[in-house]
């Protein structure tokens, strides 16, 4: 028996600019992310609806800055606007309807489609894009906290199918990744506020000295201070692209998935929840019940258990929902573990900024680790109701 | 204004396995190929229904391999069957349905899709593979000459979508294929003649020893010598793989597509007939059309179209078909660039095994090229009238 064997190797450049006022024509960020053959590169934008509701100005501002360049940029039509949020990603047809959009258009694997949004909106545009022609450029400019600092800088897209958070969508590095800060303006302050989550994770599981900077920025952070929202973005950024790149799975063909601390709790709360709770609240529950579950058994000093939860709590974020004592949140272990595959793995701590991956967890635990935040939570309220 | 840059590396090994009765219990082949973790590996078949017909043995071959290696492999269900040919990739229908069988028995990214069958079903399992869980791993099993020698060796599949061939697909490496002889003696000769193409256009690219051999073998080829075809399917298959490993754009991010020599006007060929032509009969017309082009332009010598020509023939293909003559022909230059983008770029002969890329064609001379092939078919019907 005969075989031939070779080695493919690929190489992405990933990265993410930071900027303000993207769209001012004497900003040629944009433009030179979008550098074409010899003639204008085709340019396809799709918008998030509530951003584009929230600035009724931003088509014009996109086309005009097309204009300000027309000799770099081609814009193939006015903004395609989806509407944000999970609804975007549960069905199909706003897949097929960007899909068809790269169609008719022209727009070929050196043409770019620009999706501007949140992170479902960049999650569903970028499976359109990276299944079209298999594969045209992406370049995401991301509207929200957690798309800048998390989602919309990873290598991921998906849609939800089959009753499964995102069951379609494929790994792709995006062309370009731009952060503005003024995109956030018009967030609401609970999507503000919602987006350090990430930070908090990343943090706990990596850099002691980004979680000490967290408390000391806590109260400036929830007061919207944009100074200081810019340099949590940055660093947490920072972080899960370097992950991504210099952990050797960036494409996670193993078992592990240190990023995802937190996340098999707050994925099955979001669903228990209606999607009442958004992924960052989920995720500063899932992270202070993980936080608590490692206390609880032995690995996390009960001091920086409490730093934890009251990081997390001056940020604003509650660390308790009902939906904790649904049965049902158990499953959220195997569906965790089922959409990657392999070998169960869970992230859990051994202090602030060292994550572990263990490969089981015991569900009385789990049960007493809820009790805990029940009570945190209780008191909470005591303590506000005699202030 | 601050960026964040990282390279993202991803290395892949690309293996293709040639062997015969690959469902004999006794043949560890498939079994070594579906290595899993500690427990047996979930492996889900979809099996091309041409294949499945011609041997009604196929789907208890297949549950017999996995009962005799079920510490190793555990069948989740009976093999999915799908059409084959053309019509599995034109409606989305079928990638759903192998989408929902990877859902519906939990297959996942540790998990196995075993697509058996010609280059179409091929194509649609590996985008239904590639697409669930952000890639579940495939391994294919071709069953055509066309499969075993060429698509089925590659990192690419996909389905058509808005009139347009492979519109929707991604790049992605298969976790192995193995070639199993046997598996081609059911195809029709129309079938076995037919992929002998790809291998006569691997040969004129790069490889003019591998034409010689061609021409050596070309009787015993077109008289279904098993043994002249495994050589056959090897050479080529090896000449496919080491293209897309060693010549620096795996995934075909750049302008240029020697591996598609001959394709543009087959692509169009095909359509036009409404796919009565099949995919290699319209590349050995493609072929023919891209030599005698590149011989009425002064690059390719006159004996080597000669020996072109003759060789093509002698393997069974015809050299003309009337939809040559269609005005809608030359738009097939257009859409085989716009599918990947960027600069126009097609593949002429500077002489046989030498392949050479250019930006135009000239209308006027395509147009010759048709003439001289419609005369040389001409002068062969006479030829064969006379015998």
């Amino acid at each position: 028996m005969r075989s031939i064997q070779e080695t493919i190797e690929l190489r992405y450049t990933h990265a993410v600019h930071f900027t303000r006022g993207v769209f001012a024509a004497g900003n040629l960020l944009l433009r030179d992310s979008l550098q074409g053959g010899p003639g204008p590169a085709k340019v396809l934008f799709v918008v998030d609806r509530g951003l584009a509701q929230a600035n009724p100005a931003l088509a014009g501002a996109i086309a005009g800055y097309c204009q300000a360049h027309e000799a770099c940029l081609q814009l193939v039509r006015a903004p395609l606007v989806v509407p944000g949020g999970e609804p975007v990603k549960n069905s199909i047809l706003y897949t097929r309807m960007v899909q068809e959009a790269i169609s008719d258009f022209g727009i070929c694997r050196h043409s770019y489609v620009v999706a501007v949004g949140g992170g479902a909106v960049l999650d569903m545009v970028g499976y359109a894009a990276a299944t079209s022609h298999r594969g045209v450029r992406l370049v995401r400019l991301p509207s929200t906290v957690l798309a800048q600092n998390d989602s919309g800088v990873g290598v991921k897209n998906g849609i939800n199918a089959f009753g499964k958070k995102n069951f379609l969508g494929t790994f792709a590095p995006p062309h370009a990744v731009i952060n503005d800060l003024d995109l956030l303006s018009t967030l609401s302050d609970r999507d503000w506020r919602g987006g350090t989550a990430e930070a908090v994770k990343v943090a706990l599981i990596k850099d002691p000295a980004f979680f000490e900077e967290l408390e000391r920025n806590a109260l400036a952070l929830s007061h919207r201070n944009p100074a200081a929202m810019e340099q949590l973005i940055y660093r947490c950024a920072q972080l899960h692209v370097r992950h991504i790149a210099r952990h050797g799975d960036p494409f996670e063909s193993g078992s592990s998935r240190p990023l995802d601390f937190g996340h098999w709790a707050a994925h099955k709360l979001e669903q228990l929840s209606g999607f009442a709770l958004r992924h960052g609240e989920a995720v500063a529950i899932g992270m202070a019940l993980d936080s608590a579950y490692s206390c609880l058994t032995g690995r996390l000093p009960q001091k920086d258990w409490d730093r934890i939860a009251t990081l997390l709590e001056k940020l604003g974020f509650d660390l308790y929902t009902p939906e904790l004592e649904r049965e049902e949140l158990l499953a959220g272990l195997t569906e965790f573990q089922e959409h990657l595959g392999g070998e169960m793995s869970i992230t859990l701590l051994d202090g602030i900024g060292k994550g572990v991956q263990v490969h089981e967890m015991d569900h009385v635990t789990v049960g007493e680790a809820i009790g805990e935040l029940r009570r945190w939570s209780q008191n909470r309220a005591v303590f506000r109701r005699t202030l």
